[in-house]
């Protein structure tokens, strides 16, 4: 782990424990009582039949999801990276899957999506974003759509703020919804930075609050990156303990502006290469 | 993460690439055969009403596992790190939760236990590790003991080879093995080291066919760590894909006797200290 990122891990634990002790005022504090009182006795379960394994980037702190039908052996990934695709076609050729989407949160800042090179590897596999990211993909997709492989399916929530393309993947078991994929919309104690791309700390308060946080309090979150070694919170957990959202909206919005966040060191690579699949001007770095 | 650091993943991607193409001569293979036609179909599920986190230290690539029962909210950590205490006890604060046991796998060589910190954090909590490791610790264990918390509980298997005194806590769902916590013994497409400690090649491998590889195929093994972003294997795909495993005894020994691994770096400093739960003049390196 590098200092910097240790420092930073450090700086996330301190914030989180700081705001354990601090008297929550938001708008949503009815909520946040009643979450309280609840998320840690009722966790969810897995869907039944989903195949399920969270993958992890050393390098970008990211998460890369995959999902599968245990019957039908259709697969997704979600936020794969290039450099480590070969880990993951692996994976999936050893539990006998078929990839039949590569999906991405938005479009991200600090690494290359794997989506282009997965349907290299895998003809099966068609590429999918936000339609309002304005990047290359095989399926565009918008608040509402559905990504459906074998009995399980993901639902498409729109939440901007940290870019405009933001998506939150949505699993449900029952009709109640039991696991997200925040992307960089929500982070464990923490959200993506609003201060590039098309960042809007107001948005991404509306949108977290909306779309996120009004999900019930055991529903698994699934972040794109944790920088502290966590792998999964609850909605019911960010009510109660997430340093910045549990503020209000003008609190947050000053806490946002005085991150004082360094330039995204792999942005200028990363930018034109997500919006084409991964595939721009990158083939000397392939893993 | 480091030059080094992905070199072994690299090398461990290909590793396991490989293996996937070379026939299974081991003793073990009717059991291999089985386990290749069930394995992705039936998965296991969580034990209801378990709380279950995987938490990661990006430094030493060390997974520390937090359990605990919904309704009593006794809680047990599996292999903590000094470092990252305050992260784990944050956690274990904001789920409400009572740490009662602290428990090591084994002696670790590569970094120094929490066990001690948590102690002093936590009153109720007691450390554990095995007998035979000669170890201080609240409470010795063996083959076939049991650690309880609310309505759960682990069992102790003893399964020496990368120490004499590693362990593998098994739970177990309406009587059968859902999850077993391995240490070093069995890793992700691997194995822990037996060229240092009391590391024996020969017993390595018993232990890991008879105990681990033993239990149902779907029996999900979460290890102590992971050089690859990977989370969580099956025994199922660890029978037909592992490397090493999958080879007969006498490959198995040739392999491990020419893995011409470095010193681990940081075994003169945790030995010491993890002889007496992580507090052997360790004060300046507290996280």
């Amino acid at each position: 782990m590098s200092f910097v990122a240790r420092c930073l891990a450090t700086s996330a634990i301190r914030f989180a424990k700081e705001a354990t002790t601090i008297s929550t005022t938001c708008k949503f504090a009815p909520v946040v009582t009643v979450a309280a009182n609840n998320f840690a006795r009722h966790f969810s379960s897995f869907p039944n039949g989903l195949i399920f394994r969270q993958l992890f980037d050393q390098q970008s702190y990211t998460y890369t999801y995959l999902l599968a039908d245990e019957q039908t052996k259709e697969a997704v990934l979600i936020d794969p990276v290039i450099e480590l695709v070969k880990r993951d076609v692996n994976l999936i050729n050893d539990l006998d899957l078929k990839l039949v989407y590569a999906l991405n949160t938005h479009v991200h800042a600090d690494h290359v999506t794997g989506s282009g090179e997965l349907k290299k590897l895998h003809t099966s596999c068609r590429s999918v974003i936000s339609e309002v990211s304005g990047a290359v993909a095989d399926v565009k997709v918008k608040e509402g759509d559905t990504i459906s492989f074998g009995k399980h399916s993901l639902k498409v929530l729109s939440t901007p703020g940290h870019t405009n393309g933001c998506l939150t993947y949505v699993m449900y078991q029952d009709g109640k919804a039991v696991m997200a994929f925040t992307g960089d919309a929500l982070l464990i104690r923490g959200c993506g930075r609003t201060d590039f791309q098309e960042g809007n700390s107001s948005t991404l308060y509306d949108m977290v609050h909306g779309k996120i946080l009004s999900l019930p309090p055991t529903t698994f979150l699934y972040p794109a990156h944790d920088y502290t070694g966590q792998t999964v919170t609850t909605v019911g957990e960010e009510l109660k303990y997430n340093p910045r959202l549990t503020k209000n909206k003008d609190e947050f919005i000053t806490i946002m502006q005085n991150l004082n966040l360094p330039y995204p060191k792999a942005i200028d690579r990363a930018l034109p290469a997500n919006l084409v699949c991964g595939l721009y001007e990158v083939e000397e770095n392939k893993g």
